[in-house]
């Protein structure tokens, strides 16, 4: 094998009440890479597809690249020659998880590419060392669910420990992003350092609520636990027409809707697929009635992870 | 049926990261009481045995009678006239949800001597009521776990969201009771309002490794877990030895350790029994070290809640 193509799924990082803990992966949107061996050492993107020239070219600056080259030192393989395509298939910055998807598709596809010397939960740090250069921080919360798979806690940094919790086989996610910009630094920039113990006490009762109602399962409680009064409150006052938009989601059967990781992106939770579209289209219809545009993705939970194309 | 003796478990909240909103019941120790049905309507207590002359003896201040006063008047049965006699049979102030135990049995008792009018979960606001006379405030954290049976969330008080979480059939708790005293109005007084948003996270993240490992079950997960960055550092101030009990009990086995409810109580969970009544014997040794004597308790989870004796 000289050549290999890698799709990996966008995430939903935050997921209401678990801020920096909880993300899920979704079967649509996600990232290609193509990968092809070279006799030339060294990683080389040839070409970006579907990011508006806007991703840096070089290997040392782009996220996918960097977590390739981060991997090949590591497992002591700097003789290794890779040509990059990404081929962007979703929105950048829009709080879907685009870098960290392109992260997991380049270090996943390295690791096919070289036979597999190590098991998939150990690619994670290098995935996380691409975030790093995309966010200012190696967070786990969209690199872990991209890599692994399905629902993941990132129960502590130091040390690393990232926890996969089953969910029930039909949930379904509905994805809206409206066609506006918030700088993931702003968003984190806009929280206060400091929560009150009553609100801790809340987020904590959602977040426990949340774990037992995707494991038991239980739809009602799951849909009783998406509720977060801390991040939430202070950052949709980014997202315009956030409160309509998410009204139309619970209005609709949503079981929740609050926000993407950062944002702009929102996301609610269904019982059907049905439901999933519905909410949707109520959703989208929200935006557009102050004149903002945007595209509305609808899948399964996404269980597997990356996968070879 | 013109008589019963109920008994109903002992507690342990807050459970290291979960503070205000898990519990878990034991088997040993709890509380039992004798009503019996009189013809002269009106709840009096006649005796109230091991309490060393402390508890209120009026019908109108006691935990267990206030909640049977509250349950009788909400079935519209303030015909009934009941005798009780309360059997204390863990210490009062102990952080071991003495009181809860106490309005437990009471409501339960009563509400069997009838022929069961409701069913056990509706119990649940008039036990509050009794928890409410007792620590200024109607907690759930106690009362849920003393009722239900087993390891519980309380999600949210307003609606009360109460829910019951699967533990594994090993677990076994170590209480050690040291014979100091920790008011709980001065426990809760020391605490600060507001928690930074680094210590919830990092909290959030523990309640939802907590769940997920009760709930797989995942002993060495339910192990990392069991830690607590906002409460236990302020309130273990009160604790003399603390930090050597808490030492000893991990030294020993235990998968965690930390102050049971508000203290001086401390818990430990464990894998087996031997480890549980080595740990509590470790624990007991390291207050005696300062001269400090302690009852310890060991048993399973309680899974029944209270029940006829």
């Amino acid at each position: 094998m000289d050549s290999i193509r890698v799709f990996a799924p966008a995430t939903v990082a935050n997921v209401a009440c678990g801020f920096d803990i909880f993300g899920f992966a979704v079967d649509n949107p996600g990232d290609q890479i193509t990968l092809t061996a070279s006799d030339e050492p060294g990683v080389r993107i040839i070409d970006i597809i579907g990011d508006e020239g806007r991703l840096p070219r070089e290997a040392g600056r782009n996220t996918a690249s960097i977590a390739i080259q981060t991997y090949l030192k590591q497992i002591n393989r700097l003789d290794v020659g890779l040509d990059v395509i990404l081929h962007k298939q979703m929105p950048l910055g829009s709080g879907l998880g685009s870098s960290a998807a392109s992260a997991v598709a380049g270090v996943f596809a390295a690791n096919e590419l070289l036979g597999r010397p190590l098991p998939i939960m150990k690619l994670l740090p290098f995935a996380m060392e691409g975030e790093r250069i995309a966010c200012g921080s190696a967070h786990a919360d969209n690199v872990g669910p991209s890599l692994l798979g399905g629902f993941v806690v990132v129960r502590s940094y130091q040390p690393l420990d990232v926890i996969r919790i089953d969910t029930p086989a039909n949930l379904f996610c509905t994805l809206v992003h409206p066609d506006i910009e918030v700088n993931t630094k702003d968003a984190r920039f806009i929280l206060k350092n400091e929560v009150s113990l009553k609100n801790t006490i809340t987020q904590m009762g959602n977040v426990a609520g949340l774990i037992a109602g995707l494991m038991t399962p239980d739809y009602d409680l799951i849909s009783r636990s998406l509720v977060d009064v801390i991040i939430e409150p202070v950052r949709s006052i980014l997202i315009p027409e956030f409160n309509e938009a998410k009204q139309a989601a619970l209005d609709n059967g949503a079981l929740g809707c609050s926000i993407s990781g950062s944002g702009p992106s929102m996301f609610a939770l269904c019982r059907d697929a049905q439901t999933a579209e519905q909410v949707g289209a109520a959703m989208q219809q929200a935006f557009l009635s102050v004149g903002i545009t945007s595209e509305a993705y609808v899948s399964q939970i996404n269980k597997q992870g990356p996968k070879i194309l």
